[in-house]
């Protein structure tokens, strides 16, 4: 161990030695494309050295071993696990492995983070730094790569390391300050970093941008640009001088220690046990299906912000205390952290929280989207329907967000025995799924046998005399229905679609029913108007003459009042639905 | 001032008793609506008696009068100028109104905002922290209500009131520990902060929910319940007893040194300086055109987060630096400080930034709608044009993420005299609006004097003999102009339309150009499929009949590459779009 903390010299020469030589691959690299970020890489050479031919345990011939340790750098671009780019991602990602190295595989692998100076000024950042120390994850180490300089210009805190330092210690964090060019301070904080129990650790290194690199090192407007053609084999050649030795370091091999797990093919162990006609919330259903789940496969988390009491994810965590993981009111570091645990195929996660604030979180759901990240968002108190809180609390724009997220799944059951389904298909789905659910109690409609499959619709009511086709979901499949039924008293014959899933839409359901309806569909959603199901149906049949869809949907800001009233005002109840139909079939 | 700092003794009382009324009221009304959150009013009785009675300046009479002291309560629903209701924005729009009182307006009036310990989690607060301290804003009081429990439990930090100290003092703020149900305590404290020069005050006020409800006091399970019934009257009998005045105190009246200014009816002064033909990227003539903007009106004002030198709002700092506000890489503050600068009519406030990271601050643009936020949003490097960076950097959902926020207009130039135009429209609408611009350099197909309006399309190729209309935007519709150059030589006589706004979409001119050109549109567009200008189109057309739609548009998250290869990759360049005519007219 004496080893670790303080190398001999000669291995610190190669470490200086190998940060030379990532100097000159930057630079050639970038010189080559046109583009990338050789000053940053010239900044973090000696960390990035010293992490991965010193600090660093893991197989070098099979980088994704779940042993390993993990490395994310969050300053820019890919690396193995989460694609970061998107600033200030990176420490939540790493905290959630971190959180699942330490309380779920029990395991010896460390995390490692190495982020940017200008990236602390994100939020993001320090929702993370709560987290980590709340729960004392000791085998995580962030490095502050301080260099001092952003895109356009001076950070605001420039060069003064002491003040992050003290917001680092303020959050929590056992912090070091080192010299970000001295492999062997380096080496050493990184070994005090091991020896440290119950408190993550940051290493805030001062660095130059640019550094080795004669009137550039420390220079203004030289972020993402590559060193000048005319000047890169000078520069090249005295990086090479101050090369010594000719020797590569071999990592040193991860602890075996990680449990071996299976998240797939996970199977519901009972059929759904609600009937047709019983009154549940769907959220609600969903925090008992998520309870039910989690005794399938012992992978299962659930991760919420200080909501566990409305959006039922409370049953879970009863249950599966130990696979559950409360993040406070942060949503885009649950997200962040979702995507970690995620990763390596380590859980199976599931967060939880107000379909709204999901809103908060857009920029980590599209990055997930573009990690490929396995994660499930189940989104509460969806629409008008939330009523008494106002509108800060009501997702009217969620199924817009979703829907644009690439291959995300899009689930909006629309009772009991549907919302169980989807939650078990979610969990054995790859990529990104959300669920929407709803706070009012509606009617079972589905029996316990049914089988639901993304991408597949219902027909709900169904009638050879139909003369048009209404498509409603959550609570407004439940206003169609009674529409219908108001309908067919007056000897008008109604047919209901259930999309189940919004994204992908079940285009060819809806375009053979449309058609055998006489071409008339009313789409009535509780949402905006805009990106919701109205539009996702628009566009599904733009392509198919004789087809008119009329769209009722929310427009405008609601505000606050009971969701009866809601749902007339604002044009989605069953009384509108009536009047759109007859109005239709006057045409 | 010594009354300030140490009331005498009567004051102090009718300030405890202002509280208790307070308490009364809350619970009287909470429990007449069966909803609201008392427990939490009660908490902060003392602190809003003492704000409002003793220490904030204001006329009683004109809640909105310019030279008030403002008041935003962070912790939940809506007061006077922006809504919260969604945790942890309150302190960034405060920040924003004390920036403009210190820097722009140079007046006397302060900026009280009163947040709850649970939000504390939320990074925004801290994005908002780094901020205020950066800008000196000695005019601004944040006052932490630490009373322990969130909605689900205690929140991580109990009453640990020393470390929400020593957070505050990391991030550069004046703090000072007090218990908050004592008035005399609060209105030392707050006499002391307006002493303090060039730095914000943080007060830290350890306090109890439910406080002077017996065994509802710091009880667990209270949170956002009424008081129960059968419990009301003896309750409220039992705090009207701690009631020793009848007395109000009246407010002190404001210093009334605020400037008259005027942010309407903004007009060009002189008409934009392109010629057809010239080539110039619709970012740069945004930064162009605000800095001319900047001259129409001095309340003018641009924010930006480190970004200046890509998305040309470098070019208003030059020439307008006082009135220029450096964000730094924390998009979500960004957003809410120009909602602060925006309040009472004070700015025409400009946020710029690459548009992929507004999805950072969806809650608060969500919000900002609620609020009726005058803001102007201007997101560049839209779309695979931005190519070399990745795809974190390209926005692909940004037309679906603003189109979803209600009321929000949303252009998109796709040259540089209606950039030009767009800005000035901007600047002279009502609600917020969203300008997305492009990094790639296109043509000028405008004349200097076209006109523009909000909802009116252009149709900017026509002839009698066209078979089928195209709807482009951005370089779009610069493939859609190469498309038709092209296929009139092969005798086909292409319409193109340019819809300038997304929102409101100009369902007119769509129409009766798609029934002139048989019912045949293709759009195209450099977003995903699902919100942008295809579902638009299709949902515009949705009721005719005979108007068939096929959408060109972007699947799949792209990786990095050149612009030329990507649009051609993603099927949205002219060679698809000569395709897509060809197959729709064989048909």
């Amino acid at each position: 161990m004496a080893s670790d903390a303080k190398p001999d010299a000669k291995t610190l020469q190669v470490l200086r030695d190998t940060a030379n030589r990532l100097r000159i691959h930057s630079i050639r690299a970038t010189w080559a494309s046109g583009s990338g970020h050789p000053m940053s890489r010239c900044s973090t050479a000696e960390i990035v050295s010293v992490l991965f031919f010193h600090t660093m345990r893991y197989k070098q011939t099979d980088p994704e071993h779940p042993d390993n340790d993990r490395f994310i750098l969050s300053k820019r671009l890919p690396f193995v696990d989460v694609a970061t780019g998107s600033l200030g991602q990176g420490v939540g990602a790493a905290c959630g492995m971190a959180y699942t190295g330490k309380y779920l595989d029990k395991a010896s692998y460390r995390v490692f983070c190495l982020m940017g100076d200008g990236e602390a000024s994100e939020g993001s950042v320090w929702e993370a730094f709560a987290f980590a120390s709340h729960y004392n994850l000791d085998n995580l180490v962030v490095v502050f790569d301080v260099n001092r300089l952003g895109q356009s210009g001076p950070v605001p805190l420039e060069h003064c390391t002491d003040i992050y330092q003290n917001r680092c210690e303020a959050f929590g964090w056992n912090t070091y300050l080192v010299d970000g060019h001295d492999v062997e301070a380096l080496c050493q904080a990184f070994w005090q970093a091991s020896r440290v129990k119950n408190k993550p650790t940051a290493v805030v290194a001062k660095t130059f941008k640019g550094r080795g690199i004669p009137n550039i090192e420390d220079a203004e407007n030289w972020h993402g640009k590559p060193v000048p053609k005319e000047r890169a084999d000078a520069i090249v050649k005295l990086i090479e001088s101050q090369i010594q030795t000719n020797e590569n370091l071999i990592p040193k091999s991860p602890v075996e220690d990680s449990p071996q797990i299976s998240i797939t093919d996970i199977k519901m162990t009972t059929p759904p046990a609600y009937k047709v006609g019983d009154k549940i919330a769907t959220q609600e259903t969903y925090g008992l299906a998520l309870a039910k789940l989690g005794h399938a496969n012992e992978r299962v988390i659930v991760l919420s912000g200080d909501t566990v009491n409305s959006t039922f994810s409370e049953i879970f965590k009863k249950q599966h205390p130990e696979r559950f993981i409360e993040c406070v009111i942060a949503e885009q570091n649950m997200v962040s952290v979702a995507v970690g645990c995620a990763t390596r195929g380590r859980t199976i996660a599931f967060a939880s929280a107000f379909a709204a604030f999901f809103t908060r979180a857009f920029d980590q759901l599209r990055m997930g989207a573009v990690s490929q990240a396995n994660i499930n968002l189940i989104g509460s108190h969806c629409g008008l329907s939330t009523g008494e809180d106002g509108p800060s609390q009501m997702a009217l724009e969620d199924l817009a967000m979703f829907r644009s997220i690439p291959n995300c799944t899009v689930f909006y059951p629309s009772d009991a025995i549907s919302t169980e389904h989807a939650v078990y298909l979610a969990a054995n789905t790859k990529g990104m799924c959300f669920i929407r659910t709803s706070q009012p109690e509606t009617a079972v409609i589905y029996t316990p046998q049914e089988n639901f499959e993304i991408g597949q619709a219902k027909v709900v009511r169904h009638s050879v005399d139909d003369k048009i086709t209404v498509i409603g979901a959550g609570v407004t499949l439940h206003e169609a229905l009674a529409a219908a039924d108001h309908l067919s008293q007056q000897g008008i014959s109604v047919r209901v679609i259930d999309p189940f899933t919004i994204k992908p839409l079940d285009a060819a359901t809806i375009i053979s029913n449309a058609k055998a309806t006489g071409g008339r569909v009313i789409t009535v959603e509780d949402h905006y108007r805009e990106g919701g199901i109205g539009e996702a149906v628009c566009a599904a049949v733009s392509r198919e003459p004789d087809i008119l869809v009329h769209q009722l949907a929310v427009s405008g800001v609601p505000q606050s009042g009971k969701m009866s009233e809601f749902l007339d005002i604002s044009g989605i109840s069953t009384r509108h639905i009536i009047a759109a139909v007859t109005l239709t079939l006057m045409k």
